[in-house]
């Protein structure tokens, strides 16, 4: 039977994230806040460079680097390219490794409260939404693992075997907010019971069926051929996330007063709304639709 | 009679805060929206070079930059050093400057709305309180003037013959949302409003009593003998700008989870709670007393 033996909780892989980073430096101070029977679990902090710099990442994204193509590659030199390497050599190899579950705590501006953020698909990730969601009903789930295969996916957490992302917003950027903290708390603990009683085979009953959203594509600010921005989010829908956006809602607000309206042909889910982090390349949202997980 | 003649409303002191940049982009696409028959307005564009880098300054707070005896020392030449004096050339000289009025605007990531900082006193600036309050009553008044004199002032606004700041949040760092930009908008079009009756000696009446906020002092977050952070803002106060901290309320939450009380002996009122940029120096928030500016 299919058992975790090693954790790895990691924090700060965005230098400017600060709730995942404090939550390590506290369980590195009280180690039985997570540590289980069936398990052993260990923290990592995965770029304090960028901390120090209070930058989300001196060189380039952390969490966009972890293609097996690109740790491979030894003409990717920058500092956080080299971050990757090491972190596969520590908590992995990717494909390989001897980390079980690796856990990587985010923070958004935007206000998605407390999500689990699947990549890879299969039952020990619908059995753990459906743990995380019947013990924390506010808590978002977010599917986006049929876009890529593992290797191709250049996120920090599928480096483990398993791999998924706490998120945790609003907070602004160099920030730590207590309830954002305690959110981010209260799920680790969760994602750590329902290890704990999976090992043991002694889940409880779970919920035939659990309400996700699914990532389908993001989209841009509105832009003039300069590559300017021309407009921004609309206030109807900043602050938003997960609720619908219909065909024919103002989605942006041009600078000169112009209303944009959604043109898409189905209702939409907006995730990432006005993320901070994600204006260096014109993102305004990311849209999902809402899906079902079923448990067999 | 006094009259204002020239004003000029900066935007991008700071980089990273985005409403007056793009409130400065629109005043400058859009001259008519800030201009008034009794003054010339310019629009100008602070810190271009820390907006391209995605920060708040390059290598020194702009923001702190406009002593007289800074301005007036060739041995300060970082950017924003360099840049407070051609800023002061182009816009000054501080203490005989032909800018009569300057407005300087701004971003918190605190839950602060629009606020108006008085940084001088005197009745131009009581009666530019009572007007703007009495247009916009959610407006916040905040008085910070008994501190420093002018020439000891290190603020921008100081520059000016009158100068006021504009803050308005919450908005995270590198974010642009609607709601805030047009707070903003707002109150910067209240006091071209205001301008232009005061120079036409045509202002309405005005209230006789207009609530402020007088700066006090600000206060650190939790931190222990090595000067690490060994706590945070409590839950309770976070987002509660302007509402009363009693002594004995809790108002910092260490990591191993004791609540920490105001100690104070009078009822005080916080501002900039936990704002992103004041994390280098460790402080959590400004603490006021309510006052009252009368007219006579």
């Amino acid at each position: 039977m299919d058992k975790i033996k090693q954790v790895a909780i990691v924090g700060g892989v965005h230098g400017n994230e600060f709730s995942g980073i404090y939550l390590v430096k506290q369980f590195q101070a009280e180690p039985e806040r997570c540590r289980r029977s069936s398990f052993t679990t260990e923290t990592v902090w995965a770029n304090p460079a960028a901390y120090a710099a209070n930058k989300r990442y001196l060189h380039s994204d952390l969490n966009r680097q972890f293609k097996n193509v690109d740790l491979a590659n030894p003409e990717l030199t920058d500092y956080e390219q080299s971050r990757a390497k090491v972190l596969n050599a520590q908590l992995g190899p990717k494909g390989a490794a001897r980390t079980d579950l690796l856990i990587d705590l985010h923070n958004t501006t935007s206000n998605m409260g407390a999500c689990l953020i699947l990549t890879q698909a299969g039952p020990f990730y619908n059995k753990m939404a459906a743990y995380v969601k019947m013990n924390m009903p506010d808590a978002i789930i977010s599917r986006d693992e049929d876009h890529f295969a593992a290797e191709e996916h250049a996120l920090m957490c599928t480096l483990g075997r398993y791999g998924v992302l706490v998120e945790v917003g609003p907070q602004p950027q160099s920030v730590l907010r207590q309830d954002v903290l305690d959110l981010m708390q209260t799920m680790v603990q969760h994602i750590l019971d329902f290890v704990e009683l999976y090992n043991q085979d002694n889940l409880p009953a779970l919920p035939k069926k659990t309400e996700a959203f699914r990532y389908l594509h993001s989209i841009k600010l509105p832009m003039n051929a300069a590559g300017e921005r021309i407009g921004m989010v609309h206030k109807n829908v900043q602050d938003r996330d997960y609720q619908p956006i219909n065909p024919g809602d103002p989605i942006f607000t041009l600078f000169d007063g112009t209303e944009v309206l959604y043109k898409g042909e189905h209702v939409v889910y907006p995730t990432f709304i006005n993320e901070a982090a994600y204006y260096d390349n014109n993102l305004a949202m990311s849209l999902n639709e809402k899906v079902i997980i079923e448990l067999e």
